[in-house]
């Protein structure tokens, strides 16, 4: 038992802003006055609707969604989304081209799979997916119904360090580790989504933006709640939807705007990663085996090249205060997923416990 | 602004019990001394695994859930169950046979029909679902591959006084409303899933407990998320589930076995129910519309008979700290619903109030 947090580096979930947990703890048992929890609330009453449309309209204003595109709230995660995409999306030849840049990209095209023609136009498997590939418009096929890629891939720390032009085949991203980390002209895409449980709010939703031409096309024998449509035209209430974390992201969303918006989260992302980047690559103990220019700024990836002393350095980690250091368990070695919540103290107090290390290690 | 909790009748999401609420607020910046909140911890981690865990056990202790049945926490609500039904279970004959009590009912049986032949065997649509038809086994079609019936009706307050014999065709059941306030005998059913944000927790997972000789029947093109054995196989971590919805779960099936589990629940909820129908079946001016042995436990429905006196009704409750008793927006009128979480104190003031309301307008 402790009354310290700790520093959660977690790829998901993970940390949410103290302030923004503190004033939801606060008002746990009587929202504002009105005599209810959140967690207690009708998804049709006054009270909630005001939180829903301002969680969307917060968002539209960090994000500078434009108005042709639709904001929607939905469960089931980025796994649900991977079968959405294509249940939605494959509306004319049946064809998409997925990039393959990690294990969800992967996913998000076996998903895919299941329901058309998808082809890989690239993938960086051949290397342990430690850098992005370069697609180009002429690697497409011009008559593929969308492209798919994963922006930023939480398991192995690399992030398109370029957005592929498509031309005029709309362009499909994962955004989920990385959404609302660094401005986004959200014009260059058909649909963005994201679980919120890495960036934004506690796990139970992913967030969709879509452009309002692309949604319709779900075919008639698509489970309802696969729909797209029945989401956006319903306001993210066709049925009860998680409540509870729409109210969070909502917070998380003017707890961002009272900080500066995006770019000031992305500024001081930036002073996060490349302070402990310049570390690991100055260490002569760890090894970021990720191409630099593909580096990602939310998921910091790293090696000692003895997987007996990754785990001492885990489990040790973890006993100073400095949890989920372990990489994914299809992979092992070190993440630090250093999301937009994490403070530069978290960041210093890591890179502190890795010198200790290296120290007492070498 | 008031410090005071109001007493809220809203039909889902809905009241939690207030000894839950008042610990999880207090342990929402550092859960248990772990250093990390709930909304942060990452789903593979011991701490979210234990919580999950004893959620299930505890589950499994209040309702008797045999071995043979598996347990699952999944996200989209009673709407991606619609859909997960059908899709899982419609594996031999293609045929299924829906009794039709409500709007949920019809939902349910509309979205079944886009995956195979689905017969409605009876409805009480006739007399605005004011009664739960008798069905017998011979009123199912032998090779059906499952029956489902909407045991509690959150929207007309009627309840089944008896469960259907369907013989050797696995009976399926919505429970949402009613799941937890009253004893079942699991094993005379093939599947009974729940919307939790009625009776159990605040909104984003349907509980699914399933027996496990039905599960594995998904064809190929079922989306993942929607094949039940994704589910049962992974322990409800596929991928990221609700979290923090489990975890309050969790905490309410804690408070239910620390009050004297699902019976001492069933007994406070019968003599609050009675207490509500016997003053409105002695007044002169409200009634209540359904038939007296099939009426609900958890929604109690009532009219004054003339639809502006209903609208005051309902503003001057609100006013008076009684939240959301208007009746569904399809039909009007006024609705108590009165889960485990509503005290005998609410259901006094709320009575309190309409003889106040009476007197006021005779």
């Amino acid at each position: 038992m402790s009354n310290e947090r700790a520093y959660n580096f977690s790829a998901g979930p993970s940390m949410l802003p103290l302030p923004v947990i503190e004033d939801v703890a606060a008002n746990l048992a009587n929202y504002k006055g009105c005599g209810e929890s959140v967690m207690e609330m009708s998804h049709r009453s006054a009270e909630f609707k005001a939180i829903l449309a301002d969680a969307e309209q917060n968002l539209r204003d960090i994000m500078n969604i434009p108005d042709n595109y639709k904001v929607m709230f939905i469960q089931g995660g980025g796994t649900l989304q991977f079968a959405m995409v294509p249940l939605n999306l494959l509306r004319k030849s049946g064809k998409a081209d997925y990039v393959i840049t990690g294990t969800w990209a992967k996913k998000a095209a076996k998903e895919a799979e299941k329901f058309g023609d998808i082809k890989i136009v690239a993938s960086s498997e051949d290397s342990t997916f430690s850098y992005i590939p370069k697609v180009n418009r002429e690697d497409f096929r011009p008559d593929a119904d969308y492209v798919h890629i994963t922006l930023n891939n939480t398991i192995y720390g690399t992030h398109y360090p370029y957005i592929p032009d498509t031309g005029d085949i709309p362009l499909v991203a994962d955004m989920s580790s990385c959404i609302l980390s660094e401005e986004i002209d959200v014009t260059k895409f058909g649909l963005i989504y994201a679980g919120v449980q890495k960036n934004v709010a506690p796990s139970g939703i992913a967030v969709a933006i879509m452009r309002e031409d692309l949604i319709g096309f779900a075919k008639e024998n698509v489970p309802t709640y696969l729909d797209y449509k029945i989401h956006a035209d319903n306001g993210s209430t066709y049925n009860t939807p998680n409540c509870f974390s729409i109210y969070v992201a909502g917070e998380v969303f003017k707890y961002i705007k009272d900080m500066g918006g995006v770019p000031a989260m992305h500024k001081l992302d930036v002073e996060k990663a490349d302070k402990l980047y310049d570390y690991i690559d100055a260490s002569s103990l760890y090894n970021c085996p990720v191409n630099k220019e593909d580096r990602s700024l939310m998921n910091v990836v790293f090696v000692t090249g003895n997987p007996d002393l990754d785990k001492k350095f885990v489990a040790e980690a973890k006993a100073a205060n400095l949890h989920n250091l372990g990489g994914h368990r299809s992979i092992g070695g070190m993440r630090a997923s250093i999301y937009n919540a994490m403070p530069m103290e978290g960041v210093d107090a890591l890179i502190d416990f890795m010198k200790k290390f290296e120290e007492e290690n070498k």
